[in-house]
């Protein structure tokens, strides 16, 4: 997922800034998975911990090797959320400070929220166990994708925007270089989401593993799909959009879809998967307005797609749930956990807020966050020169 | 496959029209997921059915959880077949044709097809009982790519050539723009093949299904070389031919052997699929060479490869099965179900050219098949400007 | 993996050779799927051999079903080896040559090695049986990448550098022409080492067998990183080097800590698999400076990452072993077992040197190597145009 990242990243930033695109998204994965070998494992799922992080098992020592998969899956997770920062910040942040981010979010701010959500110890995956229930985030719609798109839309606000993306308070269109890279990352997105929301289960070998796989990866590709035509439907009539057909709509409208889908892809119909997409879709065109609104210049659309998406998708999942879904009980346990999973929507983006603020600010106190302007009009010759010695 | 055929796709066409046909190949496949979830699947794999078309389990209602992952393979074979045409009819098609024969070829078409040859039920895959033999097409030579490959040429034949295709009679040779892109295309699709071929046992959890799946993806291979080779040999040796390795003639080879071995690769030994590539590769070159002497344009091969490689992968499975082909048995049942695959071929090909007529013919009845004189010529700047708003 | 390797290539070299590259990269394939069907397979796991080399079941004939995943496995290990070599001769060798070396060492060089260390009577797997020990290369440190990387260094040697690349004795560089095909080259690249790392254990059907794919591709993961980020921050600190990020140093540096890992990753904790990174990550930058002293023209870095890598990894793995290491052990047997895989490494370095030396120097002798100097200055128009006819 991350190669499709960072070429829907490197695709849709100006021509300039290319190859800083692609060493930053090359050095993310590096890095993160330094971070997350030598603590954010033990952090979220360390064999020692309490409800509210892990503390064993550093360096993945003493780790059975049956937990291996784990490590990995979970660190493409993690991966991710370093990256979606990277596409609200694009083109205009100090090479520092990006490398500084990935380790604090993969190494720290991730991993935390996994114990919460993902370790049979942690608070919301326990939830109050007199009446029995629990968090339900099967692959990350909050746990990845909120913290990620979240701490996107505070570094993209701390940050300010690109110079030439507001004038005079109005935005200006500040085009990308190459639409069959954007597009060739969004291709790349789309299967590893397919990969990602399958292989959450994170086994194949008990009895019924195979099966949740192939309800998550059909339930993804369904939402996917609704998430896009709605998208591309709305920016059609909508008086000003244009009558045209937005390719890097249709993308991420995909892509919120698969977001949506996340928390509950193991346990919804497919219509109730349906469902999800149109509203995904939606949800992607009225954050991708108010965040244009708030005058935060985020390239690649990152917030809407995985805070907006995420959000609803932690909202949406207790709502179709095919065994304790609000439309289906309407009991007292089905409210109970929807209000359960509001509630850890909320506590994930304070805490993903909340650790941003810090992170960032710091960063601009001692004027390591943005590249001077000279840099940022003229791209980033050292770089860009030197790649093939 | 779908994104290796955009990439094949886009860097064969000409460059103002490379945004169109990505945002096209995506719609397809978020189209063709609808359709094919709300009806395809049903008319297809419907637990109600008679031989000729199934009728219930629209929109995968009571559908059982094992039968997920079929939902998502056949699918992409969907999108497979659909996207053959797109190929075809590259550069000069109405956009809202493009859809509307997406939905048809996903909906109804292919899953019709389907059906006959892939459920218990169909009248193909029964064949006469009292004999006790079937239909031989284990991975979709002819249920995906005759089907494709016919519908793609009766497109193309009605659509009409390029502007400048064809002078005074003379085909005149049109570059397409990027051979990196191509050559992207065409090596995802040898990877999408792998898998597709290896897929098709549509599970590892039965003893000997990874066995089948491994003969697959070795057969799959040994007859794309076999093809790819001979085709660039013949290129070579024809005069008039020029003395030139072609990377599209490599690259078109390869792809049809691939389509050829697809009916027989679970079930022929591996000399047996080098044979069928050799004749693959000789079928391709005759069959292109005929498609340009019917005066079609059809820019990316897409016939030769698929309807050609297709038809001699049906004719090909019954003479080299390793248990009742013609090559080895030499009996009355071996004939039989080579006549029977034959008979298939045949009324495969109706089908699909009969479908296509209709569908193709109305949408030229009512004017919105082709694009408008000056569109084609220009490309269409109200795609290409306007994707990073 | 080849896919990978076609695009790292074809981003790195000058844009006239694009083209060249690619349907270089797509024939070495073929050709190789070819020799390894009809011999390599034979010579390499032939049910009858002795311990130099196997000699039945040519054309896979008579080899049982289960086997047939090897046969894939096995071979795309050899197509690696070939593309190796071709990364460091590109731009100026003869087209002929290319295709004849890619047939011989898929066909024999590769399978002998292979044979030695991999099968049951290879005479460095069998070891000396009365001391119970064995040859320890799992995913092929030595057996692919030291097999490719010696061949690429001898081919490179005797084929002289490409005009203009060092002018009175001091290198001047090169620039490839397209950073982002390079960068996708290289992520292609690290999907493929994990999936080849995680695969090598080439069954999921035994118990113990996913774990084991886990914990490699873990170790793929961390030594890679660490390569990586070593290789990166020796060519900031190092005096002359210019204060920069160089992609490709990156790149280069993960790989080589993905070669080096490959011997071992089935059997190192992960901080033996860090430490392994980090001294791979030197290893690459001590050998690129080494080769370009000894004025060898190598355009990828083929020869450091994966002949040097290669050698640490054979080295290392007995060091880091978690059961029998030289580090934990320190006993006789381990430092026997050490010796061996040394022994095994001098062997294969000598059997390639040789093999190549042989065959790259009768093709200068026939005057078959390398391409006129009118055609390397002006790239292969006969090749480049004719791509769409």
């Amino acid at each position: 997922m991350q190669c499709g990242f960072a070429f829907l990243e490197a695709g849709s930033v100006r021509s300039k800034n290319t190859t800083n695109v692609l060493i930053k998204n090359a050095l993310d994965v590096f890095i993160g998975a330094v971070a997350y070998w030598l603590f954010g494992y033990a952090f979220a799922f360390g064999s020692e911990s309490n409800s509210f992080i892990g503390y064993s098992n550093f360096a993945l020592a003493y780790v059975p090797t049956d937990k291996f998969s784990r490590w990995f899956f979970r660190f493409v997770c993690a991966a991710t959320a370093a990256t979606i920062v990277s596409g609200a910040m694009a083109e205009r942040t100090e090479f520092k400070t990006y490398l500084i981010y990935s380790l604090f979010l993969t190494g720290f701010i991730y991993p935390v929220v996994s114990h919460w959500g993902w370790h049979e110890r942690g608070w919301l995956k326990k939830g109050i166990t007199t009446i029995r229930f629990s968090f339900q985030d099967f692959a990350g719609s909050g746990i990845v994708h909120v913290v990620g798109g979240t701490c996107a839309l505070v570094g993209a606000a701390i940050l300010g925007p690109r110079i030439g993306r507001f004038v005079k308070g109005k935005p200006v269109t500040i085009p990308g270089h190459t639409v069959p890279m954007t597009a060739l990352g969004g291709f790349i997105l789309f299967m590893g989401f397919l990969a990602f929301n399958g292989g959450s289960q994170g086994s194949i070998s008990n009895p019924g593993d195979a099966e949740i796989a192939a309800v998550a990866v059909v339930n993804t590709f369904i939402s996917g799909s609704a998430g896009a035509l709605t998208a591309l439907f709305i920016k059609r009539i909508i008086p000003g959009a244009g009558k045209n057909w937005s390719l890097l709509t249709t993308i991420n409208g995909a892509l919120t879809g698969m977001v949506a889908i996340c928390a509950g892809c193991d346990a919804v119909y497919p219509y109730g998967a349906f469902v999800i997409g149109i509203f995904a879709g939606v949800t992607y065109i009225l954050w991708s307005a108010i965040i244009l609104k708030m005058k935060i210049d985020d390239p690649l659309d990152s917030c809407p797609v995985h805070m907006g998406g995420g959000a609803w998708g932690l909202i949406a999942a207790p709502l179709f749930n095919n065994k304790t879904g609000v439309l289906y009980q309407w009991n007292k346990l089905s409210f109970y956990i929807w209000g359960w999973n509001i509630l850890g929507l909320v506590v994930i983006m304070a805490w993903s807020a909340g650790c941003a603020i810090i992170m960032f600010g710091s960063c601009r106190l001692v004027g390591q966050l943005r590249v001077p302007e000279d840099i940022e009009i003229k791209g980033k010759p050292s770089i860009i020169t030197i790649i093939m010695e």
